[in-house]
């Protein structure tokens, strides 16, 4: 069994280092948190749609679980995704952080930690099933993610 | 606080839809799934480094919020992005979902069970902090990987 284990590992890890993680360490890093961050938006995307749009449709435990996810993305350690010369680069695509986010280390620090506890709440309140209320933490949350787009993330070209 | 909520929503999803959405629907499906296991792949890269090739850096905490990154993955309803057609189409790239993967529905449900299980369960041994443990669920879950690509993904062109 641990062969076998540490062949399945060789072969996972082999095919990681040929395609998803290919390319120099910055554009790594950035794909890496371009992932993150898409699959954050497909995860509030559900949200919105069962709690906003089409509260008809709400389905405790899929929003459970995409909370769960968004949560797990926010405290998951993004920052080692921004090391130094990431403002330049390509991942899946250009990345639009802004030369900004380096020169200003104490609003980067208030803006993640926004999505970090805005998010922690968002599945703390998931978990009670009551919509209203998850309607209205998921605001936050949408307020947190905005404010660091506004300060960091150029507009889509 | 209502409309700024609403507002700061509103630009996200925006921002969301002109975006990380844009395209067809079988692509969108396609680049949240390559989102998600790109994120995964972060997150399993992690464990690999602390638990099996440089244990010496070995970070409780970091090693939890990965593990539990990747079984949030585990448990987001990942099946919802593997809609009809979806062996075709493109989302960062082109897919490499095999035509198989649609006709054997009862393979599929015992792949993904797998990924589900064995990510719950390094998710609650990373808890415990015994990376001996750690080392060996981990093995687990790289076979779960292993045993869906082998079964469903091409070969990286």
């Amino acid at each position: 069994v641990k062969f076998k284990s540490k062949f399945a590992l060789a072969v996972i890890f082999t095919a990681v280092s040929a395609s998803a993680i290919a390319g120099k360490d910055e554009d790594q890093q950035i794909k890496f948190r371009q992932s993150a961050y898409t699959f954050t938006a497909w995860n509030a995307g559900k949200i919105k749609s069962q709690v906003v749009d089409h509260p008809e449709t709400y389905n405790k435990d899929q929003v459970i679980a995409a909370a769960n996810a968004i949560a797990a993305v926010a405290n998951s350690g993004l920052g080692a995704l921004y090391g130094p010369g990431t403002d330049q680069g390509t991942g899946w695509k250009k990345t639009r952080l802004k030369p900004e986010f380096f020169e200003k280390p104490e609003d980067v620090t208030k803006v993640a930690l926004a999505f970090r506890d805005e998010s922690n709440e968002l599945a703390r309140v998931a978990a009670t099933g009551d919509v209203g209320a998850i309607k209205t933490q998921f605001g936050k949350l949408g307020e947190a993610c905005k404010s660091c787009h506004d300060k960091f993330r150029a507009k889509e070209e």
